[in-house]
């Protein structure tokens, strides 16, 4: 998978996420991968129902995995949840 | 399904959740499903890692299902996200 296609949500509006969202699959991304840590993961699942609920009705969810990642900060090595969403073109 | 195999996690602290969902398991369901709404979402996908890695090892997340639902408030009709994580016992 390229790494175009992959959209890392953040604490920005969701709109700005969606919009990668759209921009991605607009210019051709078969797949497009939603990925978020720690607290945006609420955001990506956000993310994720507006785009193919408003914008992307020809996309569905393929996949979801959840994963936990090890992060390594000031305060030590820590347990940090990571969520991907897969989204992808509906069978016709 | 019946009710006791769901867990709603809401604003306690992620263990809280995890005790309802080794809980459940041990007292027999096969399937548990953990279900969250908005910012919680974060949370529960915290309560199914923390619950298969550290408690109930022989478990696995069968499925995972994201979707939109309609909440009424003082403010009117809003959106919020869902999601539903389903964790079962591995195929030995």
């Amino acid at each position: 998978m390229e790494n175009d296609d992959v959209v890392f949500v953040g604490n920005k509006p969701v709109m700005n996420y969606v919009l990668a969202v759209v921009t991605q699959y607009n210019g051709g991304a078969d797949i497009v991968t939603i990925k978020a840590r720690g607290r945006a993961i609420s955001r990506a699942v956000d993310v994720a129902e507006v785009a193919r609920n408003r914008f992307l009705t020809d996309m569905e969810v393929k996949n979801i995995i959840i994963s936990t990642e090890k992060v390594t900060s000031e305060r030590g090595e820590s347990n940090v949840s990571a969520i991907e969403i897969i989204l992808g073109k509906k069978p016709e």
